[in-house]
């Protein structure tokens, strides 16, 4: 098919009516009525850079790029709104392909209630995907920053670690995945292939009064390490408090290392939080509604920088020498 | 540099404060407060696609990418606000010259008054930019679409048509411009390497009245066409009428095109609008305030499509013939 083929069906696919949403693509911008306040993100994934496409199916690859956007959305506690997506599309995608990778889009953005506003498609010499997405509050004091940590505030993290990045080794070196049960390797790769982004825990723990909230993405120790400095405090984690996902012990064990270093890995798009002691267990019951634990894994402490301790002792927070 | 360095560095260059913006990059996404509407476009220019490296110095490729998204803010008649910009970094652009490429999306928003609300790098097989970019207006009605162009109404272009295609052919090939004075083929070089977009004449086109509105972005003919086709009528263009930049007609000579084939080539960033014949004088005194010529080159009539006529009869409205 040729570019403005493509592009009119990729635009009919991109676009849909929101609450907030007057005018969809198709124009020369898509035209919306916020109203309140807007949180907005970009994010990109990027073949070769961010996925391979021979283990990542194109569904996957495009439910991936808008769950990493949205993801920064439920790290500010905004509802999400609009998305924007541009895809580059390589020579060598038929329009099968390219499709493919849209209806990933479109699934998460049904799922997740996010409007499809606009977008772009272009030709590209690999598999690309920007997104941009708009989150909405009431007003700018709702939406949670990295900044608001206080010292004696509990660190917590929502749901668990390692999945992401045990699940990369186990597409790249199935052997791995040998010992483990079907549907515990299945989960790891997905949770790799298509993370889900944590928009209604998010919402909860801003209304639980999360004094800064960041989203495990670069991984903890780097993470822990961005809010500490936006906050000029010093985040005191301790590793062994930090639940993995089930079958993490067990593909570190087979990879020949030690489970923290793939609960350092990233990618897991947990979300990272501080608040004050006596509102944890509010904030736990909250999210016990969405099934999502709520674990107390460190604390504030005046001084600057991260400090995490695993059964031997301290470990480097950003983790690179141990990252293949 | 380490990419977490570069990051910071970036950050720093593409986050500033603006009138609506409460929490800048930095966090995990930005904060506005918009006020009645907004208008979101999106646009990606990426190597070896939309430029070549070796034509495009890195300071006009970051403000070609910003100029192109803004351009259909000023298609809208939106005030620009926020732009948000992904860098995709090679590994053979070193830091002077991702350096550079932000100093040029920075230049042009300067200039246009944009905020740079947000931004990211990461590596990338080719320098890539995707572009987001928020404008902004009372309501959604002050915006202009695409589908508004009514029977009877003229059909008007701002500035001249060429410049880009006749620059792009004189840095694939500067012979070609061996008879042009050096000023003449400078400028035809600069339209194509930085067009500047049609912001403030675009909010004038909007308080004329115009009906519709578009960039020439893909080509005279395209453009009109989708104008047309969102607007359920046809337009009959003569392009006898379209002023060309200086140097064009020379270029073309040279390069034994006729003029029309550089005037259709799109990437100029002018507006084509319609607007009711009597309220052209209006608009042409407006835009006569910021030295841009507002030209009648067509008319608005019923059926469909696009009719353009040239010296010599009618001409394929897409020109993909007659494109190299």
């Amino acid at each position: 098919v040729g570019e403005f083929e493509l592009l009119a069906k990729v635009r009919e696919r991109l676009t849909e009516g929101g609450p907030r949403v007057r005018v969809g693509s198709g124009d020369d911008a898509a035209v919306t009525v916020p109203g309140g306040a807007t949180a907005t993100s970009v994010d990109a994934l990027i073949e070769g850079v961010h996925f391979r496409r021979e283990l990542s199916p194109p569904a996957s690859t495009g439910s991936k790029a808008l769950a990493a956007a949205l993801s920064d959305l439920g790290a500010m506690g905004a509802e999400p709104g609009e998305a924007y997506v541009i895809v580059g599309v390589p020579d060598d995608l038929d329009e099968e392909g390219c499709m493919e990778v849209l209806d990933g889009v479109k699934r998460l953005a049904d799922e997740t209630r996010t409007t499809l506003a606009g977008g772009d498609v272009t030709r590209s010499p690999v598999l690309l995907l920007a997104v941009t997405v708009v989150g909405h509050a009431a007003a700018p004091e709702d939406l949670v920053r990295r900044s608001g940590a206080r010292v004696g505030d509990s660190v917590v993290l929502t749901g668990e670690l390692g999945g992401a990045a045990a699940g990369l080794r186990l597409l790249q070196e199935p052997s791995l995945g040998e010992e483990l049960e079907a549907d515990v390797a299945s989960l790891l790769r997905l949770r790799q292939l298509e993370p889900w982004p944590r928009l209604a825990e998010g919402a909860m723990l801003a209304a639980a009064r999360a004094s800064a909230m960041i989203d495990v993405s670069d991984g903890l120790g780097a993470d822990a390490g961005h809010l500490a400095t936006a906050s000029g405090v010093r985040l005191r984690i301790d590793l062994d408090r930090v639940p993995l996902q089930d079958g993490v012990a067990e593909l570190a064990a087979a990879a020949g290392v030690e489970s923290h270093v793939l609960a350092q890995g990233g990618e897991d798009y947990e979300l990272l939080a501080s608040l004050p002691p006596d509102d944890v267990r509010e904030a736990q019951a909250a999210l016990d509604s969405r099934e999502c634990p709520l674990t107390v894994i460190g604390v504030v402490e005046e001084g600057e920088g991260v400090e995490l301790s695993g059964p031997s002792g301290p470990i480097d927070p950003l983790g690179f020498d141990q990252l293949a």
